[in-house]
């Protein structure tokens, strides 16, 4: 077993900030599987063409080059059956297909807020491809797609109802332990942190209290990585 | 054991449509119990007064009431161990609580359509308390709540992503089979189902395929219950 992880960074090479990078980072930390991070920018994609596309994370053990956060969380759990589950046995591997889905859909609406800010974090390097393939992604400048974010927030919120409501009756989506739903989540979130201060969650939300309750885990893995301190506006 | 369940009834007592109901009624088809339902109306409340509350579900199972299809979901399951799972474990049960809270703002969504058509399918005893407490609830009249109910529905079904991206992936939210998971999504599109001919969902709607097999599951007891064709238009 050797593992090795290509990591988005951006002009800061020891701020890794990508949503689904995140997502794999904890679920490596929850398997308990010592890894070795690639820092890797959006332009390097000749570095990983052997996982046969063009994005991160992508993990590699040994010779085998797996890509995209679900089918990565999927491989570790089969490659890694003695190791703390991620999932919780096959009805809850189905059942957390949706919160995949959910982080992804969190992925689109978050952007909204903080797309110039990740941009700013961007390497020099990556900065054209990443304002152009975004802004053809949206059909809009950067700017235009932030506009006035304070005027969207309210709605922002509203809209993680169902995971509020969820979180106000247990500690994690997977229970009283955090499980791969929940770094599914928590990746935009943490993505959010690292590179924008912009106060997506007020103080007294229960999913604010969740997401420093995933900051403290694996001895603060994600909370002790470059990022804004949060303290929540109302 | 015997087994009771106070269902709402309208003024068809053979068309069972309470969203919440349906859970229940699918949960316990799921657990192999057979249960003797009571139709209900919601100005009965002194039938279901031993349960603590006003509103339906309620399950009586010999001398113990349960209100709430969350509450007796997991009654059922930790009452009959031996029957088919409802959740899949305690981590899948943990990870299901999401798809209740998911269901139940779809209730919100949905009765945005159905409102008129609910309210005609209510017992002449109940219209004016049904009237009266969801105008109250919404702050507007039935009426104006449903408004122009077409111009919404791509809204609508934008905002059910999360579930057909999951149903692209696998047949039921649970996997290979259904779950409690899929009960408490299904409740609210069967709800709608036996009370509106509203077209909700799209024919190529992978959420509408799902939704028939949740129709014929347990010998078709949801489909053969009394509602609409679902003719799903464009």
């Amino acid at each position: 077993m050797s593992l090795r992880l290509y990591d988005l960074a951006g002009a800061d090479a020891e701020r890794p900030f990508s949503p689904y990078c995140w997502r794999i980072r904890m679920a490596l930390a929850h398997k308990q599987l010592p890894v070795e991070t690639i820092p890797w920018r959006f332009t390097e994609k000749d570095a990983i063409a052997r996982s046969g596309q063009a994005r991160v994370p992508v993990l590699v053990d040994d010779d085998r080059w797996i890509a995209d956060s679900w089918e990565i969380a999927n491989y570790l759990e089969e490659a890694y059956p003695k190791r703390p589950t991620l999932f919780g046995g096959s009805a809850a591997r189905a059942l957390t297909r949706v919160y995949s889905t959910l982080g992804d859909m969190l992925v689109a609406d978050i952007f909204r807020f903080i797309a110039l800010d990740v941009f700013h974090h961007v390497h020099n390097k990556d900065r054209e491809y990443f304002r152009t393939s975004r802004e053809q992604r949206v059909g809009m400048t950067l700017e235009a797609l932030v506009g006035d974010r304070d005027s969207r927030l309210a709605w922002f919120r509203q809209e993680l109802a169902p995971l509020r409501h969820t979180l106000k009756a247990q500690h994690f989506f997977g229970g009283e332990r955090p499980l791969y739903a929940d770094y599914a989540v928590f990746g935009p979130f943490q993505w959010a942190r690292c590179t924008s201060p912009f106060p997506l969650l007020a103080a007294d939300d229960p999913i604010a209290s969740w997401r420093q309750r995933m900051l403290d885990a694996f001895g603060g893995l994600a909370g002790k990585s470059p990022g804004y301190d949060l303290i929540p506006v109302k």
